[in-house]
């Protein structure tokens, strides 16, 4: 296991939903800022990392163990390490946990470097991962299995690709993925429901297009809602969600 | 005037858009949350004015300047504090600072307390507002004279309201209507173009509407963009923004 970074951080109004609790793109996009934040002291920042290589990171797979959300207003400690590396793949731990020590959330990742120009994914390069002190092994993690969607996947809500969905990277943040897959459901549905387990591939990053429109189909499956960020016929990214019906103890915290 | 409160914020990466500045609607989340915390600090939080009173703080026009939007990774100052207060009204101001102490952005505020329940606005009750300690005028500030769109206004996407759109408040957050607005102008504008002055004004609250489009018009008069967030006919909100080209010596910064 590599160095362990931790920060505090308290769920501002912004990143709470309309039942209080922490958004799920904002615990993904808090949780890779925490890790850009260790790169940086680690002498490691994308800026570093573009200027001597023109690579960046990019996650390809996040799986996501919901214990309970965050709550507006709560104090949480978030704390990341890279578990281990390979030849092409990079893996980070996130753990969210309450003041009382209690884990919330932990997000598994598997990352890679990209190349800023050709946007391919290259080798890891030891002198950029050293620093994390993460062991180097042979083994690939196994992807997880994403179900398979039928002929009645739908989709509800086609999403423009929008400026403000973009990032430093030149693409699409992979924290929309999540919102554009869960937003096909209902009001009544996410009033009544909550994740427990998400799992998200990112196979193909998305740029900016002119009124270029983002067809999410998703379908259930039991408890769970499978779900395909498509667009021109290419499946850009998968997402599984395994949801559980809110108790009214935990709507009472 | 009245007790100024401050809190330092990090850009974070997230909050960046594809060139590296803040982006506005994360300026105005961050505005609100810092003014959210001054109240909880004033033993006057949400939570209390809810129960106490069953109303809630809305905003309903900011005025934002920008000198120099902040930069991803700096490390910055919001400043806030009430100014003063009539019958119906509560201002503002919000000052955005570099380590160097540089003013970067200023935000001028109109609050109103809105019913819980009838989503109407009420009177300022000086027990909510006195700890705050600005003081009570019978001047109100007259609001930004919006100009008219002509029949050439045009919508060029149109938006679900989404789940992720709503904030505890049950309807959406004030900072997503200034992304409506300005995703409607293209990449090439975004990329060559800031804003320098932004004026916004809330007139109707939006709720969840299944399936419901907002048309957000727009129209150029010389360098400001004119818009109207429009649902079902009614303005809901106006907005309007002054762009100046950048400089190559802004970029470089």
């Amino acid at each position: 296991m590599g160095i362990k970074y931790s920060q505090t951080h308290k769920v501002a109004f912004y990143e709470s939903d309309t039942r209080g609790k922490m958004k799920i793109s904002d615990i993904l996009a808090v949780a890779l800022q925490i890790s850009g934040e260790q790169s940086y002291t680690l002498d490691r920042s994308d800026t570093w990392i573009c200027d001597n290589f023109n690579l960046f990171w990019a996650v390809i797979e996040h799986e996501v163990q919901i214990h309970r959300l965050p709550d507006f207003n709560d104090q949480i400690t978030i704390e990341t390490e890279a578990t281990s590396y390979n030849k092409f793949f990079c893996y980070r731990d996130f753990i969210f946990k309450n003041t009382a020590g209690e884990i919330l959330v932990k997000i598994s990742s598997t990352w890679v470097l990209m190349n800023k120009d050709t946007r391919k994914v290259e080798r890891v390069i030891d002198e950029i991962v050293a620093p994390y002190e993460a062991p180097k092994v042979s083994k690939i993690v196994r992807p997880h299995k994403y179900l398979t969607l039928s002929e009645q996947a739908q989709c509800n809500l086609a999403f423009p690709i929008r400026f403000s969905d973009l990032d430093m990277n030149g693409h699409v943040n992979n924290a929309k993925y999540f919102d554009w897959a869960v937003d096909q459901l209902d009001y009544d549905f996410r009033m009544t429901y909550e994740p427990k387990k998400i799992y998200i591939r990112y196979n193909h990053e998305l740029l900016y297009g002119n009124h270029e429109f983002i067809h999410p189909v998703f379908e259930f499956q039991g408890d769970t809602t499978c779900h395909i960020i498509r667009k021109d016929g290419v499946d850009n990214a998968n997402i599984e969600i395994e949801w559980s019906k809110i108790s009214e103890e935990n709507e009472q915290k």
